[in-house]
């Protein structure tokens, strides 16, 4: 794997992989020591064309647990104000010569396109409404967590599947560990021909009852101007996922940030069967994996503790 | 201590606690690697709603000089532009697990409200009117360097003590370490009441000259559209300490940054007497020494050198 | 060297004293772990008044494979927007003991008034319309590559001559090693006299094929609205280096960032003959050596690798 520029790419065997490494993360950030030394001297470029808490932060701290130097570009305040073209902004950043170069851009296939100029593994962290890997990742990681398996785990996702990059990569790897998806929402929101990704399709909750899983979306407040809904008070009598209608064996996810009151109840984001806090903990750890498995992955090897040289080391290694 | 909330919380022993604690850091800050490996692979998150270039890079840099890795957010370019609620924003954050989030907030109470929602220690930097406690015991710290002890000292706090977090947590600092306090100001600027936490009240600056210290709060340009007072220059005319209202045996001190020409002339800000920069230097050493107590203090135990391992050690050790 | 405010300051042999050590962080670019111990615990201060991505991410990440610590300040959120004066920002940073301040700023002379104001070294990373000498070190550090020596080097330097310290540093710095400049522009854009500082002057392209290197400057689209060109199109049409104009035996050169299809065209930014990412990367080895050299520089000494210890060791030593 040479770049993660979608989910389309993996095969379950390469999801797994890095589920593993992920979980080998997890052991390390239960350490006083939360860190490894195995990209120390190595460059990750970060490159947010949009704003980002959640994803932004993460993907800095992994690179930082990984012991790497970090250079971190927003769009606002760089040149991208001067009008350079994206293509320049990378052959700029490349010359630094970078491991990692991760990605936010508005624009669906910037990632792909990055990935043609540069020597530099490539991270797709959001290309428009086309994909976000590393969320669908970590989405999956969290599930098989608390599953241990997806294989035939119900699934809704609920919301704004239009315009969601985070939809369409959850339904695809969702789809790839054995999950059944079916995708939710008010007829304006759900792509047509959607079914032949391999899904079913809802135009209101009912029948949500059957899910394991419900998977809920942002809803952007520019989709009530752009006329998507009529308004967001609609949108959540009919689509708002509270406490009422979830059952209690039901879990509930949430990319973030969440609209508290919209498309989650408050409630229903504080309580036990919310795994919005731990989808965002998994991200640090799936994250470092992707970094891992891109730039010093292979085979049965796990990350040494701090001080013990920058190469992989054998499983079971201390810190 | 779990957080540092208020200078209202600590004893007089714990504010001398932190302050020896800080001594020792200035000791390390004389060395040429001016770093302690105390919390490496140990997260810090600096959290600010509010712009600020010295508190922010303040704990920034005292961090780093511990070692820690540190996660900026600024509201600006976050998802607190797409009005994600401070809890959930926590939430998200303190899934890092992360050992200290750093927080400034426009409201009062902020502070304490998180540290009811996260594992981390808080330090509250700065929440609305409230309290400022860092800059309390940078205060307290640089005046305890200069006179080496507060007790009897003469201190007024002159301006905007109405809507002064500074003033608010400082005047209980300096009262707790033996001080006598007078705030003065114009009587639209100075809260009903505030004797009752133990002080005199001046409603001009006849008589600064009994006080062995002046402190100079930053004037707010918005207080003139507010109608607090009728101009800056009239404000100046009556409030401004410059060198010929300051007797050359009153130290001068502003919590920055200074409006030169409103609450302090040029002159003044210049002159030997004041210690506006001891301030700042006093601002990282102090914060080191906070991180510290919250995230690694113990009795009898001082910071290690570089290469002595992450564990605090006697005394003496050399770097 | 105390300070680097000016290429008029500096001796040819100052100059290649600079590019010789970062020929040496070429070498350490070429390792694995790209990082040396040299500025371990040792604190920068990079202090942007004006946007940049190219120049601050270079000085940025040079100070981190020094392994320095880190204080990045932009004009934007910080107190300058609360109208601090600069005196007042550099006396606050310096009171945090920084090794280096770099500094950029809109006012020329800004850089030579900073170093009169702290004990850090101070670095011009671009002073208003003045000097921008790290660009004119690291130009010549690409050139010095490509052609062994700058003696007798024509070089055309071609666009907004007026407004560009990037021009001056370039033609400061280009005479000094021996090379035979030409400036070429509208004359609306070629200020009076320049030929006093040793080049000759051209209103067109004309003989612009005797050129070895033909250096383009950024066209400001503001340049338009004040009237100092009709339009961008009639500049591109008199002063675009394109492939047809450019000689497959010449070298083209650019500060960037590049406004493709103005100054430069496509084409000439791709070809073979350009050296625009060559520039990039010599940018971060030349801001590296030139941190070296203030901070840690003496003779007959390179820097060690990770490991070795702090201090500067003999040439050779390997990471």
């Amino acid at each position: 794997m040479k770049h993660l520029l979608s989910i389309e790419q993996l095969s379950r065997e390469e999801i797994e992989a890095i589920l593993d490494r992920a979980e080998s993360f997890a052991e390390v950030g239960r350490r006083d020591i939360k860190k490894v030394p195995t990209l120390r001297g190595r460059t990750v470029v970060s490159l947010f064309y949009e704003s980002s808490t959640r994803t932004s932060s993460s993907f800095d701290l992994a690179a930082k647990r990984l012991s790497a130097d970090l250079v971190s570009v927003k769009a606002a305040g760089s040149s991208v104000d001067k009008g350079e073209s994206l293509k320049d902004t990378i052959a700029t950043l490349s010359a630094y010569d970078p491991a990692a170069i991760v990605i936010r851009h508005p624009y669906a296939g910037a990632a792909q396109m990055v990935a043609g100029w540069t020597a530099a593994a490539v991270v797709n962290a959001g290309d428009g409404k086309h994909e976000h890997p590393s969320q669908a990742l970590l989405d999956v990681y969290t599930l098989r967590r608390r599953l241990g398996s997806l294989e035939g785990v119900r699934i809704w996702i609920v919301g704004d599947v239009l315009h969601s990059r985070v939809a369409r990569s959850n339904l695809i790897a969702f789809n790839r560990m054995g999950a059944e998806v079916t995708v939710c929402g008010p007829p304006t929101l759900i792509p047509r021909g959607i079914e032949e990704l391999g899904c079913e399709v809802s135009y209101s909750l009912n029948g949500v009852e059957e899910a394991e899983v419900v998977y809920a979306l942002r809803m952007q407040k520019e989709r009530m101007s752009e006329s998507f809904v009529p308004s967001l008070r609609e949108y959540a009598a009919n689509f708002q996922i509270d406490t009422r209608r979830l059952n209690p064996r039901q879990l509930l996810m949430h990319p973030g940030p969440v609209n508290r009151g919209v498309e989650l109840s408050g409630e229903a984001i504080d309580s036990p069967q919310s795994l919005i806090t731990e989808q965002v903990a998994a991200g640090l750890v799936v994250r470092m994996a992707i970094l891992y498995e891109l730039l010093a992955g292979s085979e049965g090897q796990t990350p040494a503790g701090e001080g013990e040289g920058s190469k992989p080391t054998p499983i079971g290694t201390p810190a």
